[in-house]
């Protein structure tokens, strides 16, 4: 995909059917987003003048316009007026940051079973863990150290620990340097945020529970710098289905 | 996640800060999913009226009513007027669905590297296949097995290859039974369509790699089938290598 604005080659040509029903605004980002999921619609493309795009799909220009407004609310257009060369609406790179704001947001509002999004992160971090053990330099392993070391500050309460717990995954994501595989776990972590500063304060021991979980992240790190993908992968694991089994409001929410 | 409409014991309450900066509405859009992914605003909960709203964060209606229209667009709450119970801006639960198309759309447009992408390919479907072998009744597998005899149909074009081709990686990942994990999978598949398709296109041979996929197709199934899960996610793994490194229209996108 990072070929996507180039182009050149030949190329399928976008194929415009008819809407054939009613809520019609929503039939018109259906086949706009049908045609970037095609290939025929790439980044930095235009789309067809909103007169031409009611008329192929058979709606009227008040149903392409409040489309085109719910794709720009989405970041993947954006327009400008005028009539100079980079006038009109135009599809947009969307950045990493909005797939992880998306997916975040999608992950604490849509009713996926907990034990569901315990084995997604069980996967994506396993997968972190090992490519970080296996790609990552000295430097890109530098802030999951300070965290580690951040948390061993015992005036922690246990609001800023959670903070510091979730950078931890994210710096041990990004460490490892896949970009979508970072996003998706950013996004899991994030939206958890919440479950697991409840299961924080359902611990009836938060001394030991936090030693506990600071010598899991030590460990997880330890073997990252030792290039000991499985050991750190197994390592990670252990560690997020300790705090998901072990933790009683971690599984109701309510700390 | 699941309990996230119930509620009863206590829980965090909704802490709104002004909005300091400019382009207020998507500041308000900001603050609304702090809230949301906080904990403190769940599935069914209304937002507060507008006016209070604009109060609280010392921003107009207008950029209010702006922020309410675009998480409308993205389906994370609904309004109705009146004034009823029901009436007002209440928080929605997301459809897997949404979910899916908004990561389908997002992996089309942001620019990952190919090689991030094929690998978070091979970590959800090495968990699915994983999953399936473990978990899925012979129910579960029956779309699989219709697939692949499907595609043993020698007059198949490659739009229809690549079609059920992309159904069978679908319902591998349904029938692992994690909905989450089949919605990236699903996703991260379908945003390959077209890569897919031109990687088809670019065959040499089309009856010789058509005879190759097949064999993988049939070859996953089986294993899942057989309960040889470590098998399946090896196999599974194998046949994505393949099409990215044998395919030279895969890496292009050009057929």
């Amino acid at each position: 995909m990072n070929e996507a604005s180039t182009g050149g080659a030949p190329r399928a040509e976008p194929a415009w059917r008819p809407v054939p029903r009613s809520r019609a605004y929503e039939l018109v980002v259906d086949r706009i987003e049908e045609q970037i999921v095609a290939g025929a619609l790439r980044v930095g493309d235009h789309l067809p003048p909103e007169r031409e795009l009611a008329s192929w799909l058979e709606v009227s220009r008040a149903a392409v316009r409040e489309a085109i407004r719910t794709l720009e609310a989405h970041g993947v257009v954006s327009s400008s007026v005028g009539s100079g060369k980079g006038a009109g609406t135009v599809v947009t790179a969307l950045t990493s940051g909005a797939l992880t704001r998306m997916l975040r947001l999608h992950v604490a509002l849509t009713s996926f079973p907990m034990d569901d999004v315990i084995e997604a992160r069980v996967m994506l971090e396993r997968t972190s863990a090992s490519l970080a053990a296996r790609e990552a330099s000295p430097e890109d392993l530098e802030p999951m150290r300070s965290l580690v070391d951040a948390m061993d500050d015992p005036a922690l309460d246990r609001e800023r620990f959670n903070e510091f717990d979730t950078r931890f995954h994210v710096a041990l994501a990004e460490a490892a340097g896949n970009r979508l595989v970072a996003d998706m776990t950013i996004a899991i972590r994030e939206s958890m945020r919440h479950r697991v500063l409840a299961g924080f304060r359902s611990a009836p021991d938060w001394a030991a529970t936090s030693a506990v979980l600071r010598a899991h992240h030590r460990g997880v790190m330890e073997a990252v710098e030792a290039r000991r993908g499985e050991l750190a992968a197994d390592l990670v694991e252990e560690h997020i289905r300790y705090a998901y089994t072990s933790l009683p409001g971690f599984r109701t929410g309510e700390g």
